[in-house]
């Protein structure tokens, strides 16, 4: 069974929330002058996520309070309205699948079962889920709050899956890799051109076992078919 | 099988949400003399339900929106601060079951396979599941984004449940009752004494087939026992 993230895996996303972010300093920016404060809001967001989780409102909520912190509650309403309005933009994008992941996701899923694994909000992923115009080749859709190894484990139980018998891809080392490649699972990593500072928050050695990197969509096919060659030698 | 619905069912949760409302109400107070404002911000959460779905984030960024508008801009940043501080007090609440509903709960889950199916923030609803001590009775958590006959309809397939099988119990006639029964089911309609005005939004006969109406938790195991034999009298 193959795993495929969503986010910035499958579709465009942190794209969308640095040109937020990038808004954001240019709001506050009118009202301070400091060069840390895209470093000051994720200290915000961070120690928020254990309330927030993950996902468009809690950024805005967060970057609200951020702003009123960093200008020492000097910001009018009219520009954290405006943070209002940068998360509804970001929830009302169009999803823009990356290139060549229509045919890797219908390759992938011509020889395994295939099961989408995303984190976040509940409901902007099932929006961006229906949008996406790949939704039928997967046997399972799955959105959890985390993606972490108890996470997968419970997921591969109700696969009624081996971890061994797993592939997980994506872009994240942290949410997509580690925790998959520690329950003894497999992984492809496709790095993405910009990555949120939280998901880098993991070491994986380049050489893990179990672990391929390709550079785009277009080596997933490759890379899956290579590493199940290899289980089914294992096994 | 029997569902259960979780906010205003099996624990507190409009209090809050009203507590909250109270409080914007009174923030928004010190700049304008009005008597629509709560009205004002429903219109706004309402409109933007399609964009944040439900829960604690989306109302909390409706209401900056809306305390923007009706003050005309006026409201200072420490006051928007305010209603994100709201949010968080709302996230962090302990769970407060509702008198009866553990012995009722452990008496329709010696009988029937139970099924918890609550709508609304994936982080949030997590959360509460965990701390209400009452997760490991139940077979199945569903956190959903819409409760509505295709909701249900998906799930009963999932659970290999036939509609005329399944008995919904829960506060809301609009996303615990009237879906079900349209599906054929059977529905326990446990009113709370506060309802959001979204959820008022559907009708439903008291006298509808396959419904019953009890007062509190305390009438749920006899109303479930009865639907079943009625249930079993048809099949």
């Amino acid at each position: 069974m193959v795993g495929f993230d969503a986010d910035d895996t499958l579709w465009r996303s942190e794209d969308y929330f640095h040109a937020a972010q990038a808004e954001f300093e240019r709001i506050v920016g009118t009202y301070v002058d400091l060069d840390d404060v895209g470093a000051r809001l994720y200290a915000i967001e961070k120690a928020n996520i254990e309330l927030f989780g993950y996902g468009v409102k809690g950024m805005a909520l967060s970057m609200v309070e951020a702003a009123v912190q960093i200008t020492d509650a000097r910001i009018h309403a009219r520009d954290l309205h405006r943070i209002v309005g940068l998360a509804k933009e970001l929830l009302q994008h169009p999803v823009e699948l990356l290139p060549g992941v229509r045919e890797a996701v219908e390759a992938v899923a011509r020889d395994f079962d295939i099961v989408l694994i995303t984190k976040g909000d509940l409901f902007h992923q099932e929006k961006k889920v229906r949008d996406c115009g790949l939704a039928g080749l997967f046997r399972r859709i799955e959105i959890v709050s985390e993606k972490d190894t108890g996470t997968y484990g419970r997921l591969l139980e109700e696969f009624d899956c081996q971890a061994r018998e797993f592939l997980m891809i994506g872009n994240s080392l942290r949410s997509d890799i580690a925790p998959v490649l520690a329950l003894g699972g497999w992984g492809v990593h496709v790095p993405y051109h910009l990555t949120w500072a939280h998901e880098t928050e993991a070491e994986v050695a380049a050489d893990a076992p179990r672990l391929r990197v390709v550079e785009d969509a277009r080596g997933i096919p490759a890379a899956v078919a290579a590493a199940a060659r290899e289980a089914a030698a294992l096994a």
